[in-house]
């Protein structure tokens, strides 16, 4: 039984080839993602992974630990905090923090965090749980 | 020079092996998404496309278009109303609702729906514009 509290991780490398698979199945080929030279004029300097390629692996965890199979996603809020770099490590956390008393609509914090602590995104999200 | 109700779409079919590449890089390997069977037993009837590869598009427009390369992605909000199907072609528009006077910084109204004009996906962006 879920209770308030309850957390799971993961912990993933983006690789390039990651984001140059993400650009072609979502279209977003926004150069800062994809091209040395224009990332290394803009203030990040280098190449970023997207935002919402990051975000996949908070779906990943909902979908997959905590609630799991089965469960429906209802709502998703992203607040990006700080770059994320080809070659960084994210660790992904889902924690309850809200469970509706008349059904079973939970509520988790979603927090990522780079290889260095840095969060890089946070939010929160909401999913009917599986029955 | 971006100004309120400015406005850009794009439309794009979702195939199983968008699904399947998705799975990989994100991790998220939820049946819904990838089992046929487990999809047959659930509510949808049907495998799904991850709400978040959906979400992709609205990223895509985001970045590439408005307001375009050299924008820094704040905040994102996804509320998910109904399910996208593989094989469903999904428009996402994204719409300038909000120009900070003091600075670029802009909120847009993001909206993704399927074929029959069904909203699956509705939220809010706000974007650290390109100088």
């Amino acid at each position: 039984m879920t209770k308030i509290g309850d957390s799971a991780s993961m912990t993933k490398t983006f690789t390039d080839q990651d984001v140059r698979t993400f650009a072609e199945i979502s279209g977003d080929k926004n150069p800062v993602h994809l091209d040395d030279e224009y990332a290394a004029s803009t203030r990040f300097g280098k190449r970023l992974v997207h935002g919402i390629l990051t975000s996949g692996m908070i779906s990943a965890l909902l979908g997959m630990q905590l609630p799991g199979p089965g469960s429906i996603y209802i709502q998703q809020t992203l607040n990006f905090q700080a770059p994320v770099y080809i070659g960084d490590t994210v660790t992904a956390t889902v924690t309850v923090t809200k469970i509706r008393e008349n059904k079973p609509i939970i509520t988790l914090k979603t927090v990522c965090a780079n290889q260095d602590g840095t969060v890089v995104i946070d939010g929160e999200a909401v999913l009917l749980a599986p029955a």
